[in-house]
Formats: structure tokens, C-alpha cells, sequence
């Protein structure tokens, strides 16, 4: 693409040569002559003085500092958000369906779309216009996939998992399967059949080896737009809102309800039956154990430090309720 | 099904239209005229008053609250569990192998197993009556299935992985994969052939996507009835006892041995080569880090609040011990 | 094998009897009169006067208590690791392609390389020799496997992963999946393309289940020797230095540089944009929130207590600045 294109397709104002080829992305630091950088962050500003890049996307404020062409938008993360698609290196799929897919007689597969290499596709599935299901992909009876969902290879979904549109699904995701339910009868658990199925609104991202279990008897619900990372647990009966995104490792114990919007940091953990409202962010690794009614930013847990210390705080840990109780003794002593 | 072929198979007694015919299972909210509800928790009884459902499976203390038909049972929560699988909406698997299938010719195939598409079968295994190996399952060199043994799509067995009856391998599960085992050597990790196998008894639950490793040199072995739900790591040598449940996102290092009966949170690490008593229970997100010797419930952690109280908190953390050592100070200053 | 050969294999010196047949490796505790055991711990001491193991490998320290026939090593535990795979248990790949796999015609698959059932291997991929796929493994586009990788059935390497020889890729891993990275835009996230690559140097090991995601704009790099457990995820842009190791359930967030030699005990979670020195040993469960510039020990995280206990300790942590404040206070009045 040339600086011109780029600049039309995100409605950059382009200052400087409009005929110069580029032919890919790369950091401030790593960008040569022929590829396109951005500048998000004034932190990374010192790099502007020295970047080899053959542009940079930057906005008004920063403009001034870059010494090569530039392409000036008010938000140019998200300049460089829009415009990487067009240096995805990913092989585009073709359409068609691959001689070792097996795919049940009474389904109709779009000429758009692209079924790859030993997928199976059981009786009743619904498949929307140019949907991509990659190479070992496994789509359980009934499902319903939108038009453009992107299963890369090795997805799994179970029965009846209904999803919107451009969902895009990770190798190694499974939706659908059973959700943990027992009923506990001397001492030995009965598995509870899992008849609620799993639905996903548009724009949904699943990430590698993520798990979302199918409902109970309810569905779980993942709301438009919501973004999960990898190796992610989602329990059964869970509904998540639109637009939330959760870091890699996550985990959300059954039936919780979480609002719109939120954000939940990496290996952070909520527990179940709670319900957390709009507007929320968890960070890293937080064990939420209870409802959260406000939004806000919400911790738990307490950062490194040397063994050796961390050994004697974590052993007076064992002792704060006693220093609690010592302490008021002392107030009132001394108060006395 | 009719209420009086419901309450035949549960052993309930029937108040009520023995003819109504049953459809389905719901929550007492929204389930409709034809569908069957349970009452198995007094919190849930305002609903009793509105819900449209058919008939409730309840016990005698709440059953005069119900205004439509009744299936009265002393453990209303155990009735639902064993009339939900009635109500399976997962198509069941036929009895057949798939055309795609590949199976070393020396391995006997029941009549009335299910051997699914593109699923890989190695050399010496041995698989019981009506055991079910859904689409994409690898099973190892020698394993052996005990009678209907159900493994969902897209589960691994490495060779050697032993079952007994009945068990429920969801997808992406990775059974029998080699135990992280190397001895360093100048700062190197050189690896150690992992020569165990895993051994699972009968009615074992693994979850999707979780990973149990074979064992160094003895088996990781989980006893009858253990559950294991979702993305749970299980490491060499790990022994698991008898009707054992463990929530998502559990970790168990390796050679630790856990008795019976004992139930362990979501995210709970437990260290290795430790030995966990029967009955116990471990919250989500606890780290156990030693032994431990009596039943009873066990925690760590701390919950969630503001981020703005636990940057506070957190940092006191760091001086707890010198907290400790201060209010001793002033305890012997103000007995002086 | 006869213990003359092991002698020989592992250049120990032999006491007893060199034409003794050894058909297996044991503990101390559970070899017969045909295995081979091992003493690398002088804690398990107390075994040798009991063991019926056919041969012990021991240190010259401990040889003396050695009651059968021993093989002197200075590091028994390393003679131990080097001689398992003498009885690995796994039965060996055959060189060879199956029928069922689907490879690009311009892919050149080297004749003692072995690729099992319904492998997908895309176009561009370079195998080394002797390279081995298991079933179910998915190789995309422009992928390179150095000599004598070892991939476990269903591995998925997205398109464009390098590795470089002897890596071992063990069942569910995913290698170069998309990164988790957006630019948000009135409340949404917008997907950004992740057109970095996963480097793996010599040596590797990724276990079971784990994702390894791709880089952003420039790579995901492990260094020669890193070896990583299962369930584990690695963000985009991470960097690992060689021969580090990490355990099960561990989490590294997006663009974190950590050094040689260090040592992540399971389940622990770093941060995102974090450079952590060589050396750093961090104990399971830790969460690291900021830089690690000094070699040593790191930890963070509290132990497992009674319930009861944990319910009254972990209340007063919220108290735990306001705690500080009236100790300060407290010493004031106590010095006036």
C-alpha cells in the first residue's frame, strides 16, 4: 500500500511523500524504510528522533516530533488497529470444503465459506456467509455460526452453541461442553445433565484452550463484542455483558453475572452466584468474593518481595487478628 | 414423559396430574407449563408462589407451598439430577465406527461401541461395552476403557492411560502426557523419560481441557468417583482419592496424595509432595503449602476491595513483621 | 539391558555383578529384583537397608549403604534422567507418512521423518530430520522444525512458528495463536492484527495444553532450554531466556522480558511490560508486579490456614493501614 492508500482508508491527513510503498509494521525501534510505525504512547516520544521508519501515524500532538512522513489521525492506536489487518500474514482461507471434512448430508455449507482439512460438522448446524472453520474443527448438532465467524484449526464446539457475527474463535477453544454439576447423595456425586446450550453475541473473541461451559438449565451468555483470552475457565449459567474483556487465565465459577464493560486482569478469579456490575476492572490475579455494586477498580492479593521477608510477613499474617485485638489493648491503655 | 412415569423412576410420590406430559427441565422462573422445576433450597421458595411450571420436585417441609403438581422426594436437588438425563439435548452416539476412523486392525471394537470421525485408535488397547470415543480422540498404545466409558470430541489419551467404568472425558482433555521430570546438570534441565502411567477408577469426571500426567516411575492414579472439572493441571505421581471433587483451574504439583471425600475450590494450588487427609476442603484461589492432617474447611488469600484501600494494605503487608516486632515494643513499654 | 552396559552407557563404575538383566527403573521402594533404582537424596536413605531393587545408582557418599549391586555416578540423579529414556514406555514413531494425512504438495517431508494420522501440514513448512507429528497435528504455513522435534498427537502450531532442534511439543499445546491485543474506541475493543511470529530456540519443551501466543509487531522468544509445563500461557512479545523453567499453571503477561536461568513455580502470574533478571527463582503462586533486578528468591501470596482462622485474618487486612496508623500514633503518646 502507499502512504495515499493508508491515509484513505483511515482518514489520516497524510503529510509528506504519498507514492511511498509500504510494505509493513513494526515498533518505533524495529521499523526500517519501507514500513509504517505509530506513536500512542508520549512515553515512547524518544524514539521519534531516531526511528528509521518510512512513516509514522501520530497525532496532532506529537506530530511535530516525528521527522519522517507522517499520517496525523486524533487516535492513532486505533489507526494502527484498523490498518494491521492489511498486513495480516495469516494465509487468507479459500473458499470451499476440503475433501477429509465430514459434514452431515442435511447441512448447507455457503460457497463462501471455507470448511478446512478433517473438520466434522454434525447434523442441524446453521453456517452464516463466508464463515472460516480451520483444519480439526469439530461443530456439534445444531450449532449456529453467523456470517464471517473465524474458528481457526482445532475448535471444538459442542451441541446446540449459537453464536452472532465475525466471532472469532482460537485453536484450542472448547464452547459448550458440560458445565460441573453434581448433586452430592452419601458422599458420592451424580452428574447433573447439562441441558443449557452456550450463546454468543457478535464480534465475540475466544482465546486458546479457553473453556466456556454450556448452561445448566439456563444458557450462558457471552453479551456483543465480549473479548475472553486464553485458557480462560467461563462455568456454567454465566452471562457476561457486552464488551468486556478478560485477560488469559481468568476464571468465572457458575451462575455469576457480569455487566458491561468491565475488565478483568489476568489469572484473576470470581466466584459464583455473585453479580458485578457495569463499569468494572479487576486486576491481576484478585480473587473477587463477592457482589460488586459500583464501578471502579477493585484488588486483592499482595505483590512479591524476597522470600526471606515474605516469609516473616506471611507468618505474622497468621497472627493480625491477635495484633488486632493486642493493639486495641494497648489503646485502651493507654488512653486510661 | 408423564408425571406418573417421573415419579416411578425417582421413587417420588405424585400429587398431582399423573397425565400431564413433561417436556422439559427449568429453574422455577422460567419454567413453562410443561416443563418439570425442583425446589431444593428454602431461599429459592417466593418463587413457589408464580412459577408457571408444570410440576416441582420437592420435599415434604416445602411441598405445601407449591400450587401446581408436586413429585414430593426427601432430596429433591438428587431427583433432578437423575431425571435430567431424560432430558439430554447431546444427540446420542450410535454404535459403529466411522468410516474415517483409523484403528490398528489388532484392536476388537465391541459392536456396540461408537467409534466417531477421523478418531485415531493405536495398537493394544482394549475397549469395553458401549464405549463412546467422539470425534478426533487419539487413544494411545494399550489403554484400556472399562464399560461405557463417554469420551466427548477431541480428547487425548497418551499410551498406556488405564479406566475403569463409566467415566466422562470431556473435550480437550489431555490424559497421560509426560510429567514435567528433568535433572539439571550446569545449569540445564535434562529430561527424564516419564515411565508411569495414569490410572483412572471408575465414574471419573475429567473436565475439558484439563491435563493429567503419567507418572516418572509409579502411576497418577484418581480414585472411584473423583471429579475434576475444567483446565485443572494434575502432575506426576499424583494420587487422588476416592470421590475427590476439584472446581476449574486447579493445580496439584507433583507426588502430592490426596485422600477421600475432599472438595477443593476454583484456582486452589496445592504444592507438591504433600499429603492432604480425607474430608477436607480447600476455599477457591487457597495455596496449601504443607501437609494437611484433619477434615475440616481451609483457606488463604484475602478478598477483594477498592483498588484504592489495597495499594494501602498491600504496602502495610510489607511491614507487617515489623508491625509485629513494634507492638511488642509498646506492650513491654506500657506493662513497665 | 545388563548393568555392564548401564556402566557403560553412563560411565559409572560398577559394583556387583555386570551381567545382571535389567528390564525397568523403580523407586527404592518399589523395585524388584530386575530393576534399577536410584539414591539422589540422602533422606530416602532409610530405604537402601530394605530395597529389592536389582541396582542402585549412588553417589560414592552413599554407595556404602547400598545392600545390592551399585553403580557409582557423582550425580545419580543425571544417570538416572540419562538412562530413562532406555526405558521410555511410549512405543517409538516409525519413520513414514499416513495415508490420512493432509500435506502440501511442496512441502518436503525428509524420509525419516514420521507424520501420523489426519495430520494437517501447510504450505512453506520446513521439517528437519527425523521430525516427528503425532496424530491430529495441525503445522500451518511457513512453519520450520528444526531436527528431531518431537511433536505429541494434536499440536497446533499456527502459521509462521519456528523451532529449532529437539523441541518437544506435548498434546493441546498451541503455538502462535493471535495475542490478546485491542485499541479501545468509544467502549469497544477493536482487534489489532498480530503479525509478529513465535521463535523457540534448541531444546524447548511446552507442555500440555499450554498456548504460546504470537508475537504483535515483533516476536515471542524462548531461548534454547526453556522448558514449560503444561496449562501455562505466554502472551504476545514475551521474551524467555534460556534454560528457564516454568511450571504448570503459570501465567506471563504481554511484552515481559525474562532472563536465563530462572525458575517460576507453578501457578505463579507476572505482569505485562515487566524485565526480570537472570536467576530469579519465584515461588508457586507468586504474583510479580514489578521489575526483578537482583538474582535470588521471590515470593508473594499467604499460606493455607483453618477457615475460621483465614475469616478473622483476612478481615483485619483491610484494616491493615488504618493498624499501622494507630501503632504510629500509639508510639507517639508512649515517647511523649
Amino acid at each position: 500500500m502507499t502512504l495515499a492508500e493508508i491515509a484513505a482508508a483511515l482518514g489520516a491527513e497524510l503529510k509528506g511523500d504519498p507514492d511511498l510503498e509500504i510494505t509493513g509494521l513494526a515498533t518505533l525501534e524495529a521499523a526500517g524504510p519501507d514500513q509504517l510505525s505509530f506513536i500512542a504512547n508520549a512515553a515512547y516520544s524518544r524514539f521519534l528522533a531516531t526511528t528509521r521508519a518510512g512513516a509514522v501515524l501520530a497525532s496532532p500532538a506529537l506530530a511535530d516530533q516525528v521527522q519522517t512522513n507522517v499520517l496525523l489521525l486524533d487516535d492513532p492506536y486505533l489507526g494502527y488497529a484498523r490498518i494491521s489487518h492489511r498486513f495480516e500474514t495469516a494465509p487468507a482461507p479459500r473458499p470451499g470444503v476440503h475433501d477429509t471434512a465430514v459434514i452431515d448430508p442435511g447441512v448447507r455449507v455457503p460457497d463462501s465459506a471455507s470448511i478446512g482439512p478433517h473438520v466434522v460438522i454434525e447434523a442441524g448446524v446453521s453456517l452464516g456467509e463466508r464463515v472460516v472453520v480451520g483444519a480439526h474443527g469439530f461443530i456439534g448438532a445444531n450449532c449456529v455460526l453467523g456470517d464471517d465467524c473465524l474458528l481457526r484449526p482445532r475448535v471444538t464446539l459442542a451441541h446446540g452453541v449459537s453464536m452472532g457475527r465475525r466471532c472469532h474463535i482460537l485453536s484450542g477453544a472448547v464452547i459448550g461442553s458440560d458445565g460441573f454439576g453434581f448433586a452430592v447423595h452419601e458422599g458420592e456425586w451424580n452428574r447433573i445433565a447439562q441441558i443449557g446450550n452456550v450463546i454468543l453475541g457478535d464480534d465475540v473473541e475466544v482465546g486458546a484452550n479457553t473453556a466456556i461451559d454450556r448452561g445448566a438449565l439456563d444458557d450462558t451468555r457471552l453479551g456483543n463484542g465480549v473479548k475472553i483470552d486464553n485458557l480462560v475457565q467461563v462455568a456454567h449459567n454465566v452471562q457476561i455483558g457486552d464488551h468486556t474483556a478478560m485477560a488469559g487465565k481468568v476464571g468465572v465459577a457458575g451462575s455469576t453475572r457480569i455487566g458491561r464493560h468491565c475488565m478483568f486482569g489476568g489469572a484473576s478469579v470470581i466466584s459464583g452466584h455473585l453479580t458485578i456490575t457495569d463499569g468494572v476492572q479487576v486486576t491481576g490475579m484478585t480473587m473477587v468474593t463477592g457482589d460488586i455494586r459500583e464501578p471502579g477498580v477493585y484488588s486483592s492479593g499482595t505483590g512479591h518481595m524476597t522470600n526471606r521477608e515474605w516469609r516473616k510477613n506471611a507468618a505474622r499474617f497468621r497472627q493480625l487478628d491477635a495484633m488486632a485485638r493486642r493493639l486495641k489493648e494497648l489503646e485502651k491503655k493507654t488512653e486510661g
